[in-house]
Parts: structure tokens; C-alpha cells; sequence
């Protein structure tokens, strides 16, 4: 037996407005961060996670994740990992740091760091990658990871048990499949506000050039600019290849229909966030005001309560899951099993510190083992701040290639944890050190 | 001019859980707790405000205040104090620390601590008590007060300012008669889960007796038992007596239907909180269910755009706002004018520490300034831990007496503080200083 030894946090900061290289509506200058998370065993190994911030108040998220160590140090390793569902409930159930949300924000986010370090340890013992060993456990497993408490309106166990079910026949084949092609990613890197005409085109080219099937420009400012930087987009990718725009929250829902009317000639593939991320009506309205333009949003959707009501509500086309901003990686199952009971494609966020790494597992996990057979489930992807982890994702060809190495591709370098602790590591000390990286926001 | 000198933040416990009195479905063994704030200026004055949190994560929020001393310090107190609108917006509007929410959980109850304590400098210094001086100002300054985003497919600034005034007609007289009569308050004292049903008839007969027109069970544990103790309090309380329930977020929709069906026949006056406080469409859908029987919730709703939605949706009857749940005095006035243009009343929640005390400032205003002219909006009382507090609440004959004294009534007793400071205090030092308090639960 062994137990859970250490439980080890770091405020990992990322100085990247410093040479700010994009920026959207709502977030102007973020200094990319990590609430980073070490699970020790006293075996030697460790499971890691995070929380993703944009700066100040990633020590907060360090607070929260800390206040989790009663529930870990001690504690029996094989038993737990051997039930990461009680787990999960016995943190989120934990009367007294429940009232500090419920199951949203700070707490609720420090939760899910620490859950999905426990997977990646869990994954690492069974030398697999947290996707695949999601996938090869039965229907009854993964409902057992599932927590009902207010979704059986919605879906029931049993409902969900029968769902996996059905795609229990084509498991096999698709994740074979998988391992072959990958899954599409697409690409922000051209839609940053601020950037010229020039630039604009030149990146879209790229995008196409690197094998993306889609690109997504970032929105919400200014209504005639975003109008002409849609024109342009639109003329040089031609009259079928998907844009996607995102307003990062920036409208009410009178705006939202007043912008989304402009932009609608040139058919964008979805719009992103076009209001509050708790604001399941507001969705509601503008997809029924812009339809068929396709609504999306989710990453920043705070649990699975919201996702359960946007999907009731007929509220929006795609859901954006995000790896790092509910409760691990249990709560996130539960969201891909809404998904596919009323049919809404997942397609999630990526980007930040680790979300691609992170959030790959879920999606390849939800092509394997949940989702409609469809695979074109697009996930975001940004080539930034990769190389500060031991089991980077590989994007190739504009798709991602299925993880292979054991874990759930969170652990970040030593070096890179040693050189961008807040405040004091060398980064934050020195502003010459190392060269200042360039910066694609969220 | 005057600057902000000081942003002092204590962890305040109180062992609530060692002599634990009653407890209800979801908060078995909370210790009351407060993280209290003093915004103190160069001038030698200071405001008082307070998150509170029912134990272990009150450093968390301790945390989350802490983060937000760059925005005080140094800071213009007259210019601040004379636009807390402003305030409040940059606070919720700085978009590194809105990733932490937005607007929800740890990060935004911080602000609410840090807007509140500035009202209370802001009160002192008018010589007045919180609720008249917002009732005085004109209902230009108080729609100035409030952030109007994602509010406005529900209700604009300018259908707020006819609101406020529609109702300035009768302010005057209503100021007097609040001053006269007060607000009706109702007790929970009677309704613990776990009372013997001796206790139970007892404490009925002394909450009539002391003059409460309202008392409230809490539920949701067993559904014959609490058929059986609502089926006594009906019996001792007669048919006209209204006797409230409450389930603490206990139930999922089926739940909820299946007990309220069997609670109905006892003519509850309201169902508390029956499931989660996110989930606007649950609560409609109870409240269809179990018509004429009426929902109430709010206690643990997160933010205006929740409130707004339970609103649209016709999900509630009764509204029941928290003084440290949202982003303070600024968001409750916006949530207490959704109530007023649905027209649904606004019963705040209170108990905890603190809560009366600085939510009977929001119930008075109201009453004053903005809601119906029927004074019955029963505000929740419990009689517990007021001993602390510099201005403490009085209810006399079942009704809250208007706050008198210049301020917002959360300056708890310096000593209080020392006594209580968590880990060190001495009475977390030393398990038989003073005597271990009684305990009434949230």
C-alpha cells in the first residue's frame, strides 16, 4: 500500500503581456498562469494538473488547491485511484468549502486541478494515456465516475449507461481509427484584434498552408471593423471553408443580434461567447434571433448544472468544453454525456497553459467512447507555451494526433516550473530572462 | 483628500460545530466564520464588511480580498466613495481576476467584502445608516450605481429609472412608516433537523409568543419525517399561521415534486431552495409542478444575470437575496430592481454571521425606495452571534427595528476578532475558551 504523500502547488506565471501579440475584447493584457499541482505518492511517483489563470489571482487558485490537503495527504493511493468517482464526490460534497461556491469558480476549479492529477497518476500506473484508458473502461465504470446529483431531469444513470452502450459496438474500430487520424484542430492564430490587413491574410494562408480546416477571429469591439475583417477573411479563404467568430462575452443580447445580422452575409461557422457564460436564456434568444447562424460556448462554463441547462434550453450548437474550469475530469464526462444525449457536438477550448494537452484526452475519449461517429469535433488549438511540458501535443497536418505516452500530459519541466514561480523566480526578477515569449491570448 | 492606507483582512471562526444545536440537509457541522475586512484610510477612519463562509476555505476568501489591495491602496477616498458604481465595475471588470469567476464564487464575494466596507465608510462619514442613505439619493444616482451588462433584455437603465421613479412619490411616508413599524422578520429557531418533537412545539409556541408571523422547517433529510414534523407544526400553529420549508438544495426535480406533493396538504407558505441555485430551469419546472404551492430561492445565487433568469423563466415567487453572496451593496440593488420590475417580492436571507446586521440595510431600502408598497417582505432572523457586532440587529415584537446608527452594521467588536482569529485565536487554541456558543445553522 502507499499513500498520498505530498500535495504540492505552484504559482507558475507566464509574463506574456509583456510582448502581447493579440488581444480580444474582454481580456486586453493577460499574463498567462498555472495553479500547478504535484499529487506525490510516498512510492516516488506523482500525478500532475492546474488550473489555467491570466494573472493576478492565480495565488488565490494556489489557496484553494491547498485547502484540499486534508482530503489527500494520507490517504490510501491504490484505493483511491481505484475509485476517482468518490473521490471526486467526496471534495465536491465537503460541506464547508461547498458554501465557498457551490461547484463554481475558485474552489470548484482547485477541485478539478487536483482530480485530474489524481487521473494522471492513475493513468501512469496503468502505462496509458488518460484518453485510452477512459475509452477502454466499461459503460458501468465510466457511469460510476459520474456524479447525477442535478442532472437526472436531463439524463439519468440509466440513460447514460444505455448511451455508452450503443457506442460500445464501434469502440474497437474507432479508436483505431483515432490513433490513425487524428482529430481536426483549428486555429485562432489569424484573428487576434489589432492585427493589420496584411498580417490577417498572410496568417489565414498559413492556416490553410499547415493543413487547418477552420479558423476563428476574435470579435465584439467594433462592429464595421469586425464586418470589414470578415469580409477580408472571407474573400481569402473562399466561399466554404468555416470562420468562426468569438466575442468573448463582450455583448448583451440586443447587441449580439445587432452585430451577428452584419456579420451573417459572411456565414460565419459559429459565434462564440456572444454573452455571459451563465446566461442560459440570453443564449437562448440570440440563437433563436441569428438561426441557423450556430451559437457556441462553454469555456467558461462553471459546471455541469449550466451545461445541462443550455442544452434543455436549445440554447446553443456546440459546447466548448474547457479542461481546467469544472471539477476534473469526472465532471467533464458528465458534460460530454449531456452532449451526446441531445446530439451538440463538443468541440473544445484550448489554448492557455496546458489546455491542449489537457483537453486532447477528452477528446479523443469522447470520439472513442461517447460521441456521434462524426469526427469532426474540432479542437481549438494554439502553438504556444508547449515547450514547457514533458508530453507536448503534436499538431500535425491541422489535426491532433492521438497522445500515446502514459498520463494525462499535464507535467510541465522542473526548469520551467523553477524559472516562472511568482513573484520570485528569475523570470519575474529579471525582465531580461529569459527573452520575453511571444503571446497568443486566450 | 484623504487615500485608502489599509486593507485589513482577519480569519474569523467561530467553533459553531462543537455545540452543535441543529443542522439541516446539506450543512451538517459548519463553523460560522467571517473574512472580515477593514478599509482603513490615512484619516483614521475605516469601513467594515465581511464574507461569511461556514468554516474550513475562510482563508481562501481571506485570499481572494487580499488580491485585491493594489485596486485600495493610495486610492482617492472621497472621489472613490463618491462613485461606488465605479468601484464596483472596475473591481468586477479587472479581467485577470474575472477569469476566476466570472463573477461567481471566492473571487466575487471578495469584491462584495471590499464594495460593502466602502459603503459602510462612505454611511459613517454621511452620519447616516446605509439604508436611508441610499433610500435619499436621487434615482439617477442609484441606477448610477448599478452595471447594467447582460441586464437589458430584462430591464434597461431607463425602465430602472422610472421604476425608482414611480416610487419616489411615496418615499417619504415610507421612510416614516419603516422608522415606526420596521420590517416583519421570520425565524428558523423552531425548524432544525432532529429537534424532538417536544423541542419542535416548544419552540413554535415561543416564536408565536415573541411575535414572529412566519417560522420555517427545514427539510429534505426523510420525507416522512418531515411530513410528520410539518404535520405537527401545522397542528400547533393552526391553519392561517404561514410555516415556511426549506430543503437547502437537497433535491433534483423528481425529488422535489415527489415530496412537495406529500408536504402540500400542510400548506407550506413557501419552498426553500429545493435543488441546485444554479439551475433556473429545475426551479420552473418544480414551480409548475407544484403550483399554487410557491418557490423561493437566492440565498446562494451567485450573481444578477441568475437572478435575472429566474425571473424571465417565472422559476420563483419569492426572492431571497444574500448581503455576502454577490458583489455587494451595488448588484443587490440591481437584483432588488429585477425583483421590483417582475414584480416578486425580495425576503432576504440572513443568519450566519453578520448577515442580519447588514442585510436589513438592503430589506429597509427596498421598502423605501423601490419595492411594493406591501410591507410584508419577512426578513430571515436568527438569534445568533450578534453579541459580536458593534451596532447589533434589534427585532422586537417579530419585527426588525430600521438601523439607526450611522454606518452598515458589520463592524464586529475588536475583541471578537482577537478572541476568534483563525488558527491562533484563543479560543481555537484552547477548546474551553470562552464556553463554546450555541448554534443555529445557516
Amino acid at each position: 500500500m502507499s499513500i498520498f504523500s505530498d500535495l504540492r502547488v505552484s504559482d507558475v506565471r507566464f509574463p506574456t503581456s509583456r510582448a502581447f501579440d493579440g488581444s480580444d475584447a474582454m481580456n486586453p493584457d493577460p499574463d498567462y498562469s498555472a495553479a500547478y499541482v504535484e499529487l506525490v505518492t510516498d512510492a516516488g511517483d506523482s500525478g500532475h494538473g492546474l488550473v489555467f489563470t491570466i494573472g493576478r489571482g492565480n495565488d488565490v487558485q494556489v489557496a484553494a488547491i491547498n485547502a484540499l490537503r486534508d482530503h489527500l495527504l494520507g490517504r490510501d493511493v491504490e484505493a483511491t485511484l481505484a475509485d476517482l468517482g468518490g473521490l471526486s464526490r467526496e471534495l465536491v460534497g465537503d460541506s464547508q468549502l461547498r458554501w465557498l461556491g457551490p461547484e463554481k469558480g475558485v474552489m470548484h476549479m482547485a477541485i478539478g486541478a487536483v482530480v485530474n492529477a489524481a487521473w494522471d497518476l492513475r493513468a501512469r500506473r496503468e502505462d496509458k494515456p488518460l484518453w485510452l484508458l477512459l475509452a477502454e473502461l466499461t459503460p458501468e465504470q465510466i457511469v460510476d465516475l459520474v456524479d447525477f446529483r442535478y442532472l437526472t431531469d436531463a439524463l439519468t444513470r440509466g440513460e447514460a449507461l444505455e448511451l455508452l452502450e450503443r457506442a460500445a459496438s464501434t469502440k474497437e474500430a474507432r479508436i483505431a481509427a483515432l490513433k490513425q487520424e487524428g482529430i481536426p484542430a483549428y486555429t485562432t492564430s489569424a484573428g487576434w484584434l489589432g492585427y493589420s490587413d496584411e498580417k490577417l491574410v498572410r496568417l489565414l494562408h498559413e492556416a490553410r498552408d499547415e493543413g487547418f480546416e477552420m479558423v476563428k477571429l476574435k470579435v465584439g469591439a467594433d462592429v464595421d471593423e469586425d464586418v470589414r475583417r470578415m469580409r477580408i477573411a472571407r474573400e481569402t479563404m473562399g466561399s466554404d471553408f468555416p470562420i468562426a467568430v468569438d466575442a468573448n462575452q463582450r455583448w448583451d443580447v440586443a447587441d449580439a443580434v445587432e452585430w451577428l445580422e452584419r456579420l451573417a452575409p459572411y456565414d460565419p461557422a459559429f459565434i462564440e461567447e456572444p454573452t455571459s457564460p451563465d446566461d442560459i436564456l440570453a443564449h437562448a434568444a440570440i440563437r433563436k434571433a441569428v438561426a441557423p447562424l450556430r451559437v457556441a460556448t462553454g469555456e467558461q462554463m462553471q459546471n455541469r448544472v449550466i451545461a445541462k441547462q443550455l442544452l434543455q434550453a436549445e440554447a446553443i450548437d456546440v459546447l466548448q468544453i474547457d479542461a481546467s474550469r469544472v471539477g476534473g475530469v469526472n465532471e467533464n464526462i458528465a458534460i460530454l454525456l449531456l452532449a451526446a444525449k441531445f446530439g451538440i457536438p463538443v468541440c473544445p477550448h484550448a489554448g492557455g497553459v496546458g489546455l491542449c494537452e489537457m483537453v486532447q484526452h477528452l477528446a479523443f475519449f469522447d470520439a472513442a467512447a461517447i460521441g456521434a461517429e462524426d469526427p469532426r469535433r474540432f479542437v481549438e488549438y494554439v502553438d504556444h507555451l508547449h515547450e514547457h511540458f514533458t508530453d507536448p501535443v503534436t499538431v500535425e497536418s491541422g489535426h491532433y494526433r492521438a497522445p500515446s505516452r502514459p498520463g494525462a500530459s499535464a507535467e510541465m519541466h522542473p526548469g520551467s516550473i523553477a524559472d516562472h514561480l511568482f513573484p520570485d523566480g528569475p523570470v519575474w526578477k529579471d525582465p531580461f530572462y529569459p527573452a520575453a515569449p511571444a503571446v497568443v491570448p486566450v
